[in-house]
């Protein structure tokens, strides 16, 4: 059967996350439905990776093989006109038949956004973290530059895995006025590594935490400092690489 | 009891428009609730203008009579804490008791937003009219300009008022890449002027409607020519002027 991949952008708000639930709104089992439809069968949906309840997307990445009547320009809108105004397919296009959307996947781009100002607007509210208090941003971007290396990440991130090493090429902190925009990329994320990352850059940013505390973290492996997960509203993954 | 000028912004989306209603959330009914909470007793608020249901504010303008034990800046807060996060006070200051919201506002501006691209994103999903088909910008800029006048608006209105001239001072369409912005000032408007000029503009824009159509809705003072009615979500009360 031919083997598609699409790129999809969500407003993970409303969603249970990504990944299919008996009887929760997640994206997998909105596009799954959409595609089921079109297909005329059940039709497995495989993504680049499963952001968290509340993460919203940008360019999330997955693939399915199914057979359908329609050329890519109908299908993508076919798909479009059966998913929620809050899923949209922005690109669809066969591709080979050993693609995989999760294991060919060599980067992903995450960013998260955080609003220092008192007030947010009615129209952020539900993309930013809230944050309204003074923040050292020269010690954030400090602390940032020392997520870019190759190790185990286990002391950011919610789960223990056999495999935790991962590699960060980009961890980076811009401000646009009132708001900060923490970007990363890597070949791969553990569980809640970016929001725990987050948490960690706001504790630093606030003088809760040394930079020297980043260090200790990574040697121990472990989360004993406690540094909070960062909401998941902030979080918006941007782009994945093939 | 001292007088309060506020200004409120909200996403309309899941509100029933500005007019308090019985077992309805609006806005008026939530800026009372959380104004009566903090002073103890009932409070009325006075709103420039009603806007409809699904209808956005980023400077709805208000006033209200009541006594608090906080300065400005602690009330300002204390609104939002006591609000629905859709619904925010920008601004809250101490004026003279003869000022009324409604009666003293002397220009309101709104914008209308229209998507011309093939998707929506999901992030502006709420905010825009979605219109993916070809406009001739250039005649519907020539029909706005029209719309500039002192006149009888009751051709461009859902209801008949007795005192339906009206001064527009300001109707404009810009381009922003896919997005199209239709900006209209005027010292006042009737129930769903904004949103019928924008049917009629896309009328035009699309080939059905004429410019001398726009005359002569003028001259016969009623709906005639059955313009549609834009939906509600794509405009926004942008600032009320005194």
């Amino acid at each position: 059967m031919p083997n598609y991949k699409i790129v999809l952008s969500y407003d993970g708000t409303n969603f249970a996350g990504w990944q299919r639930q008996l009887g929760k709104r997640t994206i997998q089992g909105e596009v799954e439905a959409a595609l089921a439809k079109l297909a005329g069968q059940a039709v497995g949906l495989v993504g680049a990776g499963r952001t968290d309840a509340g993460v919203h997307a940008l360019g999330q990445t997955a693939n399915f093989k199914a057979s359908f009547r329609l050329d890519e320009a109908a299908l993508l809108k076919a798909l479009n006109a059966n998913l929620p105004e809050t899923i949209r397919v922005s690109g669809l296009e066969r591709v080979g038949p050993g693609f995989h959307a999760r294991r060919d996947a060599v980067s992903k781009t995450y960013a998260y956004r955080i609003w220092t100002a008192p007030q947010v607007s009615p129209f952020d509210v539900r993309y930013v973290l809230h944050w309204p208090h003074r923040l050292d941003l020269r010690r954030m971007r400090a602390a940032a530059a020392l997520f870019v290396r190759e190790a185990d990440f286990s002391g950011f991130s919610s789960n223990t895995e056999r495999r935790p090493v991962r590699r960060v090429t980009r961890s980076e902190i811009r401000r646009k006025g009132a708001e900060i925009v923490y970007t990363i990329e890597a070949g791969g994320f553990l569980r809640h590594m970016v929001r725990t990352i987050v948490g960690t850059l706001l504790e630093v940013g606030r003088g809760r935490l040394g930079l020297e505390a980043i260090e200790r973290i990574f040697a121990e492996g472990k989360r004993t400092l406690g540094s909070p997960t960062a909401p998941a509203k902030g979080l918006c993954l941007i782009r994945v690489g093939y």
